[in-house]
């Protein structure tokens, strides 16, 4: 019988050991390995294990892992598959709970790999626990532990758990979610998942306070029944996002040679996640929009958007978009029309909702006084604001005569902008996304990217999302809605 | 009897009036259309015209149309609405052909609008051409007319014309194409269109040989079965993308109040294009994306695509999202494999297609192997090469141990790749397309987008569109292809 699984010793080891790191080849992925825990700064100690002996980045390389003469917490073991099996058992003698093993060639790679995994299994009963094989393994920004292309992942903790298959996904989600305004709990990349997967990760991470969101991407699961009574029992607490992959002919083939994994069949899938209340998404994008929705407006379960912003098209984007996803865009009342129209007389703007303002160059303060409007209408649950700072700027410099030298930064309003969106977030109560799209794309406008980061910067200080277009901030709306409404009545066909 | 219309006078007229700027307000939109068509350099004379006289950026401004003592062949109205029709009067007695009518407060403000602009309709049939109202009227890359926001228009022509209701959306693809590798050939924004409208503009632009691709973003149409016979004439010849707003029930309110049109019925409309093979899309970046794809590789109509890169999730999203689009990544042949294996040995790789590099540091030599490899295959008609700049770049630097003040663009591969990309594209007259995902968002990050913009533009140099996703880069190659097939088979259900 199995002992019960300690992750604190996984996320958080006092040590680790690399087997397969060289102190001849810096591009060993044991190598690799310790240069990124190095560069994260991993605050546990690591032992180096190689026949070769020698020195790594000043580490004493030890020939065994019997020579450590140290306790070990996680063994990361990164030699040939063919050597995996062994250097478990040393581990195993060594009384090391954990090992997530890097090395790929397991069953992603056919029948003999297979075989080479089936040996693997016996391991855990007799006490050593597996992450992997053919993955990244595990990210804790708490004790800087992380994967190998993540030396520099942020070392912010943040509540927000991945699981998946992929490796590249973690690295990806990593970087990616620097910007972005969350910050992760832990990032588990288990590969073949040959003994812990997504059913015992979301298991875990249900429980753990901490994780307020959780995210997988799976590509295939050993026990669908567990798996999904995983998902149920954790998005009771939580909201748990999946990224199903492999739910077509050529994705089932892709997952197959990618981790060794069954895809199954879409219908079925989809319907099953629907029921445990999964928030399903597809592809890294849609991952990072709806984390940041959870972060940023985690019990939004409204249906009616106001949209302000400048546009004609924009607004009709908003209005078509928005009854695509289950959102309303509500009629402002009469009183409401009129306050605005007092404040931005027609022509040239409009104020039905969407509200468009007719004009680019609006001043932050005028903005403030549209957009309270908006939000203490009975009818509107939350206020997108959309922003085009090429136009404002382009605008703005050539109406002050400006010289071509002033920075942007300098001249936009995007700093009193933010103050107002999160101004009347608090004050109603109502979510407030800022959308700001990035107009530019060409090597000399690289400023105005910069201006647009920025704001965005300063936005999510503020409690404000930012988005690249309204249909990705109306889909997420929608998602964490969705997903609030159908947990609030314990009901999920809502 | 209405004489032939001389589009030529609208798109390069020798000299233009603008009745509404002021010398005492650099606000006004007469003014700021001046500014706007000076910072364009706009080849042909400007007059403005102002009852209060005086000089606007050095031009002097006339009292009236009729004192100004040269030939006119535009004249800009931005005057409000009520004096709109007194000056197109004083346009018939100056003999003016064209009058783009900038002014809003028509149609799209109700009852009393609607009297205003019925009051424009007799214009037409005596002399005078209307572009507008509500508008912001016409953009030429070749003399350098732009629209109100267009100042920083590129000059370049090129062969793709737009056609809208929306100033705003003319003004973002305006700017956003700058760093997409095509250009204009011109750009209408016609606003409520109370004369001329989409069927005259795409009839026009379908007879144009130097429009290859046409754009429309439609709100309402007053004949719908002379826009239909308009689409499908053209589509015969080019290919006519058509974002059609206004298909929800919020929808249709807000292009009611956008430019006074009626919506419709979303499957109607879809339908209706569909027969005559229009390229329907939906918001502004699907317009971006699918011109690119036109731009770049118009004649493609396969259906077998070969995805080389890295990252397991991310081969697993190509092979899902090309399902879903009606694409397929063929499996390759055992030869191709074994041949690939040979380059890349696994563990680590595969190469069923997607073709997984395993790493992404591959050099660019190896990349061309795998490449060419890929494009020989008789089932492949395009190759997609995912590359994450940010992976490589902080593996290089940290690999090489190179001080971090190191450029990033100088120890990129983006030159060689590119030119890889370019040479294979040309040796197997198959398309190349790259995928060069923005991992990074934080600010202090921003040198990688300046990396990721050299690389799309030194790409482009070389005849190989950039995409920022698997999924975007697949669904404009669908988009193509279909349009492709349904033409060339003369029937539109293939």
């Amino acid at each position: 019988m199995r002992n019960e699984i300690d992750f604190e010793k996984l996320f958080c080891p006092r040590s680790v050991a690399v087997i397969g790191a060289s102190a001849k080849n810096k591009t060993k992925f044991g190598t690799l390995y310790i240069k990124a825990n190095l560069d994260c700064g991993y605050n546990g100690k690591i032992y180096p294990v190689n026949l070769e002996g020698g020195e790594i980045y000043g580490l004493k390389v030890y020939k065994s892992i019997a020579e450590i003469p140290h306790e070990v917490d996680l063994a990361c073991i990164a030699t040939p598959a063919r050597y995996v099996k062994a250097a478990l058992e040393e581990c195993l003698s060594k009384g090391i709970p954990w090992a997530q093993i890097v090395s790929a060639g397991f069953s992603e790679m056919g029948d003999e790999g297979k075989k080479l995994e089936e040996e693997l299994k016996v391991f855990p009963e007799r006490g050593v626990s597996i992450i992997g094989p053919n993955c990244f393994g595990v990210h804790c920004p708490r004790c800087g532990l992380t994967i190998i292309p993540g030396g520099g992942f942020s070392r912010k903790e943040g509540d927000v758990a991945f699981v998946g298959q992929s490796g590249g996904l973690a690295v990806d989600l990593g970087y990616a979610s620097i910007g972005l305004g969350f910050g992760w709990r832990r990032m588990v990349s288990y590969g073949n998942g040959c003994d812990i997967g997504a059913v015992e990760l979301i298991e875990h991470f249900g429980k753990d306070d901490a994780a307020k969101v959780i995210v997988a991407y799976i590509e295939g699961v050993r026990d669908g029944r567990a798996f999904l009574e995983a998902v149920r029992s954790a998005s009771v607490k939580k909201p748990v996002i999946v990224w199903k992959g492999g739910l077509t002919e050529s994705g089932a083939r892709a997952v197959m040679s990618h981790t060794g994994s069954m895809g199954g069949q879409a219908e079925i899938w989809e319907c099953a996640l629907r029921q445990a209340n999964v928030v399903q998404v597809h592809g890294q994008e849609q991952i990072l929009d709806t984390v940041m929705a959870f972060h940023f407006f985690g019990d939004f379960r409204g249906r009616g958007v106001a949209v302000v912003g400048g546009g004609g098209a924009l607004g009709v984007s908003a209005s078509d978009s928005a009854d695509k996803v289950g959102l309303k865009l509500p009629l402002f009342s009469d009183t409401t029309r009129r306050a605005m129209e007092e404040i931005l007389p027609p022509p040239g703007t409009s104020f039905n909702n969407p509200a468009d303002v007719g004009n680019p160059m609006i001043p932050a303060h005028i903005l403030e006084k549209i957009m309270s409007l908006s939000a203490e209408e009975g009818s509107v649950d939350a206020v997108i604001l959309i922003q085009i700072l090429h136009h404002m700027t382009y605008i703005m410099k050539k109406q002050l005569d400006l010289p071509e030298q002033v920075a942007l930064k300098a001249i936009a309003q995007h700093q009193q902008v933010a103050k107002v969106c999160g101004k009347i977030a608090r004050k109603y109560g109502k979510p407030v996304i800022q959308v700001l799209p990035p107009i530019a794309h060409e090597e000399e406008k690289i400023e105005l990217e910069a201006l647009l980061r920025e704001a965005r910067a300063v936005s999510h200080a503020e409690g404000v999302a930012v988005y690249p277009t309204l249909e990705r901030a109306l889909t997420a709306l929608a998602r964490v809605s969705l997903y609030n409404r159908r947990k609030l009545n314990d009901r999920w066909f809502v």
